[in-house]
């Protein structure tokens, strides 16, 4: 596996023998941190602050693991909450560019954690549907908890990214006249990963480039400079409702996509791999699968 | 406190000097079932099948805490899924009787846990906005996992009953262009319980009687058996797309309402009471408090 691992750490959850774990990933392997810290998962080791801190324990240690001895879960897999922002990047051709365009309030829906698989796990095209499509999106989770939140303290509660394809059953997305939950939630249908980066400072997230191909083709394309409802704006509007914690995810939207879409010829189907990349977080693959 | 108890047993969480249990509701007073079991919350005891087995210990024990001791809470905290659905009673006039307005699918969305507060515990009308609202509903709490189920089986799948004020912020429910997320979950603005009741027959819910009241006045009023989705069509429904697990709610739609909805001095203030009843469930009631 190419991992291409970031500069900042990658910290990955995943299973050894059925057991969950999680550690520090290497070009070369993994170093298994939950066997030598107290937390059971990476969601109290961000309950605790301790994200950078545990990166820091693996120096001078050996990898425990190599990439094939394990399966990659999602990096969080018991949060509270994952809030999904609708799409969440202009037209390429610009039309918002003067403001008439755009919506007030940003369209927010939610996951369930069971909705995804990690990285390299298969997502599956549900058989109730031929009309199985991707969205690449870049996920923050949430290091503090807080509510009511402004912009400019916003990102001192974020902790970490990753990285999501939105795996959505369009036809499923208009069955609820004014909900998309159902689309949404399919088991399996979308994936997080590969890992979590320590978020440390804002330019890790300013102006990054968001890429998702399919079969090696690029399928959508944007920078997060352009983003509709920036980060910023998202978590003081998100915590303006609802209280975050530890350990929530918000699922930051996805840009626009190729003129294509709407050809039937461009939904998955098995045998498709899906890859989202994002500058210094890293590159979230999966290949897709039919029902069993 | 008259709480009106069923004749089925009632299990309701509860708080007792800030630490959680669980235990049986009788006339006078409540019986600690949590200090008695190896289960640490009512979700766990569905999960174990024990829900009915549990209240028949209680026979022969006395009550450990009057009400006033207590502190309700949600009966289940920690769902993995709080699953709502959409208005799903046709309107008085009867206009859905032919079919010609029947939507084919339910509306579906979540609400998170912390949206809700426990029976007598204050829901909170939020500071940035006037419509404050409420919408009795019926939820159903799954007992044994599935995916796929069918209608026929729908009903085994169920252990127990209970009531929901589904509040909601009006304004905020058309922020989103297709969701209405944000308006259904703001922190503590609705509230279900009062208890549990364990699901037997399906004549606890075929054709009971839903009612809604403000400070005593009623404001919905309707009958199970003229649901637009029954309840075996909505576990059917949703667990095509996801898997059903123990402790999993569904909140099953609110009846339509009065006709002075639109009138803003219908909306709920501080100091308003809002009461949910249903036949063989209970009053779940609650006051109406501003922001502190």
């Amino acid at each position: 596996m190419n991992v291409h691992a970031p500069s900042r750490p990658c910290l990955s959850s995943f299973l050894v023998g059925g057991e969950p774990c999680y550690g520090l990933v290497r070009d070369n392997g993994i170093v298994d941190l939950s066997a030598r810290h107290p937390w059971s998962d990476l969601r109290q080791v961000i309950a605790a602050g301790k994200l950078v801190e545990i990166s820091e324990t693996a120096a001078g240690l050996g990898t425990d693991y190599a990439f094939d001895d394990v399966v990659f879960t999602i990096p969080l897999s018991a949060s509270e909450k994952v809030i999904c922002v609708g799409v969440n990047y202009p037209d390429p051709g610009g039309e918002h560019a003067d403001g008439q365009d755009t919506p007030d309030y940003p369209s927010l829906f939610i996951r369930f954690p069971r909705s995804f698989v990690g990285h390299r796990q298969p997502v599956v095209c549900p058989a109730e549907s031929p009309q199985f499509d991707y969205e690449g999106e870049i996920a923050i989770v949430i290091g503090r908890p807080g509510r009511r939140i402004t912009e400019r303290n916003a990102l001192s509660h974020v902790a970490a990214l990753t990285l999501c394809n939105e795996g959505s059953v369009r036809d499923w997305l208009c069955h609820g006249e004014s909900n998309v939950t159902q689309g949404k939630n399919f088991d399996s249908s979308g994936s997080m990963g590969p890992w979590l980066i320590p978020f440390e400072e804002e330019n890790q997230i300013a102006d990054i480039r968001l890429v998702t191909r399919v079969n090696g083709e690029v399928r959508q394309d944007d920078r997060t400079s352009r983003m509709i409802f920036p980060f910023r704006k998202l978590i003081a509007y998100i915590s303006t409702f609802t209280t975050l914690v530890p350990g929530d995810i918000i699922i930051t939207g996805t840009p626009t996509v190729a003129d294509d879409r709407l050809n039937p010829s461009s939904y998955l189907v098995p045998g498709d791999v899906v890859e989202v990349e994002a500058e210094g977080i890293g590159i979230l693959s999966n290949p897709v699968v039919g029902e069993r």
